[in-house]
């Protein structure tokens, strides 16, 4: 008899098997507030390993960190008119504070152009005092209708970065150069996931902003998730704010501005691109635990033994848990470490001792082998590697095998049945993509023919991408 | 003539000396909603790097980091009966989401215990899930009715412990291991303030605790500034939520708890304990920036120099920054190092190349003279490691200093006038507490004769030490 799977498998329905993920790999529970969510502490450690490779790169990249209130006045959302549009059926309201009734309600940020603007009009003076370039890591609140966890929740954590250029030109090279050194950079080569970069239509375009330019990874169902965005703003908030500086030659400008954005959402994003029906799998590169010691039975040499490998995975730069909880069944910790996905198990037993072995056991192509203690940091090291490629050459191929090049509606709604199709933009345009809508598709951005960012939605030979998101 | 100076001195308005220094270094602003701040980027890299000393040390006491909703429902506040009474006058009352009027009210965290708790009691089963060990990075919200930036505000940046044990003792030392291996040793090795640790009396307890440990520091104007507490809960929340695990002996039993906390607040603390009348000084274990080189003009030969003797300090492992900026006055910027409290600068002009010579002048100790550039990187890390030993030992003086023993209230008054006394509890007691307490001073905690922690107020000796504090 087949044991019971420990997951819904992904075939039979692919929410349930994520959300049985979510819980049986203890990433994240519902909060008590509807919307909310509570991060767990495996799940908060993804987290925090996405903050520290993405930290790294936005600092790399010139920007600052800095920290803007939570609480916004009403009053400055209303300032900039497609934003409070944008953004009003979303906030939460702070009435009462300190005991008292307050004079002006204030809202809970979903978001923070308005205020950093009100900072920014402070701060710059003159064109000395830019590019202005400032990152701060928040959570935020946009009350959702239908929540799901990690993908849409009322509150969430977030990077969002905020710049005030002296030209056009620069603000835009910026706002590229995030999407492309920051972004696109960390999603490849870190999370394996191999998205697609492109522009946003007007119609999927942020409130207020005059470009916005994504990243969408395919997710292991064929939908699309937006993994992450970098708008440029023009001066739609300068204006707004009265952001000016005094330029070289002695006039008052308005700035030039970006902004943009990840959150919590690439968590969802991570595993729905690489879990299986076994759980979780994440790269090494992010990996908060690359690969775990694990004794099999509670003898001392057997415990002496893992812990020295442990030592030693730990030496070569290997992030490595020992699990000598011998006390829980061999089996039970076993199926644990594969739903955390944790790349690589090393597990060592009493017969294993005399032979100077160990099962080697990889999660992500799968399978065991005995393997000998002596070279143990070199052959995990390069199991690390060759995971982290395999990873994305998978999601590059999954990719490229469910995205079909159709030329007419109908053939891309079906082509989104089960994956996304690209079509001219020029034969599709607002009319097309707004029949798409009327059946849950649309367009996730737009690309060149040689799939690099087009300069504007006219360039010749413009091509959209098209399918059902998250 | 005298140049004016960039701050008011101390001696002459402590307090606006305080503002001055936050407004000119380029530390916080407040923000627009009352009580609320904006952390500029400097102010925000003090406390990165305060968070990354922080987050080790939590690591190390073998707690991990998790995140819960920013929102609580209003019921859960009420159930554990001192709790809702210490924090309902500070309340933030989210009434309105997502375009509706709320069901109930949700309340912005002002601290987590009780929506931490409802999660405990869902994931703590038995003895094996115990100690159950989480830290959290967040914003809290507190209804500030005087503010003040960094010390009081309605939005504070902060961790925040909250624990599980088996038993009362477990959680005891937990709470006491926090206090000394995470607080103190950050506090006295990293931020070189030399802060006194005891326990609170029962008026100054937190709402809902059986114990609560503090550390407190003495500000330069002999004022006190609580730096951080951990305090048993005792089973007050486990009753409260019905946090229950079940024994080795098959019993349910309730849970024993700590919660513990550090803020942005510490950022008030480190200007107020090291700062003096030419700004901040920041002790080189915190600082962003340990050492500046500075181009004194924009000499092609001098630029290169400086890029040269920072790639230098760099690989010595100083975290420096270099300032070639040379169409700013060398004044001017010689000044914002000042202020924001760089310990070293090294100064290149295009006399030094000739001489192979450099200033090195010293924030801490004061002063500058010339150096041979050769050994540079030794010269500036030797400086560093002083700079680290001064401020750490004025500090321990000063409070030495300005704290009086004394036997009376009276006297107690009298020095709690330019600083602290210290009085045996069992003279002063609850009403001699009072008392003081009416002329604003305060019990910042008790102590045992011997310097170390008393382990009940009533234990022997035990000393109260007084003082006004922030
Ligand atoms: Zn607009
Ligand atoms: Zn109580």
């Amino acid at each position: 008899m087949a044991k019971a799977p420990v997951l819904t498998p992904q075939a039979d329905d692919f929410p349930r098997w994520y959300q049985d993920l979510i819980n049986k790999a203890e990433l994240a529970d519902n909060g008590p507030v509807r919307g909310t969510m509570v991060i767990r502490p495996y799940g908060y450690s993804l987290w925090e390993r996405m903050q520290q490779e993405l930290d790294a790169r936005i600092k790399e990249a010139g920007a600052s960190n800095a920290y803007f209130p939570l609480f916004i006045p009403q009053s400055y959302l209303t300032r900039e008119a497609e934003h409070v549009e944008g953004f009003s059926p979303e906030l939460a309201v702070v009435t009462h504070g300190g005991g008292k009734e307050l004079e002006e309600p204030v809202v809970v940020r979903p978001t923070s152009e308005t205020i950093i603007n009100e900072y920014f009009s402070k701060w710059v003076q003159s064109y000395r005092d830019l590019p202005l370039l400032i990152n701060q890591w928040a959570n935020v609140v946009r009350w959702e209708m239908r929540p799901r966890v990690f993908l849409r929740t009322t509150e969430f954590l977030w990077q969002e970065g905020h710049t005030a250029h002296a030209t056009y030109e620069d603000a835009r090279d910026y706002a590229a150069r995030i999407l492309h050194e920051v972004y696109a950079d960390f999603m490849v080569e870190v999370l394996g996931i191999s998205v697609v970069l492109g522009r946003k239509t007007g119609r999927e375009r942020f409130a207020g902003a005059i470009n916005t330019l994504a990243l969408e990874g395919m997710m292991r169902d064929g939908k699309a998730l937006q993994m992450g965005t970098s708008h440029e703003l023009g001066q739609n908030f300068a204006r707004a704010f009265n952001t000016q500086y005094l330029s070289k030659d002695g006039r008052q400008e308005l700035v030039w501005q970006t902004s943009w954005g990840v959150s919590t959402r690439m968590v969802g994003g991570l595993i729905m691109s690489h879990g299986d029906d076994n759980g979780l799998r994440v790269p090494p590169r992010l990996a908060p635990v690359q690969a775990v010691v694990m004794a099999i039975k509670g003898d001392d040499a057997v415990i002496a033994k893992v812990r020295e490998i442990g030592d030693r995975l730990k030496a070569a730069g290997v992030r490595v848990v020992v699990d000598d909880r011998t006390d829980t069944p061999f089996g039970r910790r076993a199926v644990d470490w594969e739903l955390k996905g944790v790349p690589v198990r090393v597990e060592i037993g009493p017969r294993d001792l005399e032979g100077g072995t160990a099962m080697l056991a990889r999660r992500i192509p799968g399978g065991k082998e005995p393997v000998p203690v002596d070279g143990i940091a070199e052959l995990v090291t390069a199991a690390l590697e060759e995971d982290q490629a395999q990873l994305l050459r998978e999601s590059r191929e999954r990719r490229e095998a469910n995205t079909a090049d159709v030329s007419t509606i109908g053939e891309a709604l079906e082509a989104s049945s089960s994956g996304w199709a690209r079509i001219p933009w020029a034969d599709l345009g607002p009319e097309g993509e707004a029949k798409l809508a009327e059946e849950a598709v649309t367009v996730r951005c737009l690309v060149a023919p040689d799939g690099s960012v087009p300069d504007s939605e006219d360039a010749s030979g413009t091509l959209a991408v098209v399918g059902r998101a998250y």
